[in-house]
């Protein structure tokens, strides 16, 4: 494992993880196995390696691709645990893909409802790894069976898929339905309210998918643990949720609220309604997604969160029984029949 | 609308509704309309009604049938309320169809994430109305778009859907789970524990539906208010998740914190979950809902909650990967993405 080298107390942190099997900085009080071994050259940790898996904060990735520039990674395969996307007024790109461009490197996205804290504790979770096979793929290659078994653990339970982009686009627009549900729920609105924003949520995050990625499966969404189950654990908790209820408890703007609240630390749902604000206002398709428009214009528009019900009754595609599909797409197939029957 | 007479400080119940335009004790503090009157007499009110709204606990509905006895109902179209099933070991049958075999009514289900005190506070909820057109439908008839009319408000979204069956289960069955969701958080356990209890949930309802119905949809459980955002408003607060969570905290069995917490009232999730545990019992299907069998087991047999995540691995229908359909149903279609674009 791959450990960026700072000083803690005058020794090494890596050095401390090797002896004491600790991370004392960013995971205290939790034992590592033994077997677990901190290297802080990243070359060397990767080089050689069967199956590199991406768990930094996403800022640090164009440093790390300098660092890699060379290594043959034509054998090696990647699993990104990176939670976002990039999204600008052009489109959206997937940081897995991201990560293949750059580096050449077939790279699949572990994301599900995994609080770090809980699982390093082993309480029970599951998760989802999406991951297609490598167009150069050879038998004998990692295939979506033996990354299973690699992180498969009694408390820690895994569902594989091959849908990258829906395990991708869940992990980043949940943040922002979460903001959304922490302003109804501030508000001083109830269960009902909150969970309809769940719903509306999962549903714009289903078409947001299929409307930027063709291949993209809607039970993805509303079947995994990187959809619905993330969603929800993060609009139990988590820092979307609390930044959007303190905003609308106080009246205060949601950049205030952020650097009252987080100590520093950042709410990535606002970040990410940023940029999809402005990719669906560049792409003309406001429309399509009244709530994540709305949550952006309650943030920083003149939308009242009063407004939210109006708003989200009166999009043309958003009228009850009317059976448009506004995204000009055809009509997706899931099979949450068989979906369920695989749990 | 008909109310069941009662004496409140000497005065006839309907005659305070009738003038102070409040149910001093069922709703208190909410004015109603004033265009809605109470009548004590309850075939005064149905006979000639061109709508009948069921809204009574189902334990009434036998001496209600009585009531209504003779009237003609061939015109006549309903929507239940009710929330549950008639289960036992031979089989489930909605009470939809119980009112519809009874009267000769033709009857459709209303179900959502609507907790009635914030709905009656006008705060924002959805719902979803089943409601397939009857065999004898004629021109002019109530139809899904009449219904949808009849009851959206602006606080208050309709969505409609031919899945009777899939709203009833819906319904009945987010209390078993939502008791278990009680038993993981009670346990010490954290959110994504109880989102992994909620979305394994979610897909037995799915499994449970199209096991007994045939016709119901899949969708109806992972898109609709009467589904997801049921679940997910019963697993926040709610009587059952409450009960699995004190029952856990403190050991207690659920029958005995039943009766402490709820002070006389019942957690219909415990009469549920019995039933359904004697049905998938008799009909040989406990591996096919290991997640609805577990609960019963850890409410009334030796299974700890600790074992959970072992049970839910072991399934023969739960591995990930494994794309059996273990119910021997054909894979059911649904069509999410058209769905959110009709949200």
């Amino acid at each position: 494992m791959w450990v960026y080298e700072e000083q803690i107390d005058g020794k090494n942190l890596t050095e401390i993880i090797n002896t004491e099997h600790e991370n004392v900085k960013y995971l205290p009080n939790i034992k590592l196995p033994h077997n677990l071994v901190a290297v802080p050259n990243l070359r060397e940790v990767v080089e050689g390696a069967d199956i590199v898996i991406f768990n930094i904060p996403h800022q640090f990735l164009k440093n790390i691709f300098k660092q890699l520039d060379g290594i043959d990674f034509s054998k090696a395969r990647a699993i990104s645990c990176l939670k976002g996307l990039n999204v600008n007024k052009d489109g959206v790109t997937l940081l897995s893909d991201y990560i293949e461009q750059e580096l050449g490197l077939h790279c699949g996205v572990l994301s599900g409802a995994n609080l770090a804290p809980e699982v390093a504790l082993e309480k029970f979770s599951e998760t989802t790894v999406a991951y297609p096979l490598p167009k150069n793929y050879y038998p004998g290659d990692v295939d979506e069976d033996l990354l299973q078994i690699l992180f498969q653990r009694t408390y820690f339970h895994v569902r594989t898929s091959p849908d990258t982009a829906g395990v991708s686009i869940g992990g980043a627009l949940k943040n922002v339905v979460a903001i959304g549900a922490g302003l109804v729920e501030g508000y001083g609105w109830g269960d009902n309210a909150k969970a309809a924003i769940m719903r509306r949520g999962l549903m714009e995050m289903v078409r947001f998918g299929i409307t930027f990625f063709p291949d993209c499966r809607p039970e993805t969404f509303t079947v995994e643990s990187s959809g619905v189950a993330d969603l929800i654990t993060s609009c139990a908790s988590g820092r979307n949720v609390r930044v959007g209820r303190e905003a609308a408890r106080t009246g205060k703007h949601v950049d205030v609220v952020e650097k009252e609240l987080l100590n520093g630390q950042s709410a990535q749902g606002i970040a990410t309604m940023k940029e999809v604000h402005e990719l669906l206002t560049h792409r003309g398709m406001t429309e399509d997604f009244p709530l994540l428009i709305a949550i952006y214009d309650i943030c920083y528009g003149d939308l009242r969160i009063d407004d939210l019900p109006k708003v989200l009754a009166d999009g043309p595609a958003t009228q009850a029984g009317s059976r448009r599909n506004s995204v000009g797409e055809p009509a997706h197939q899931c099979n949450a029949g068989e979906d369920a029957a695989k749990l």
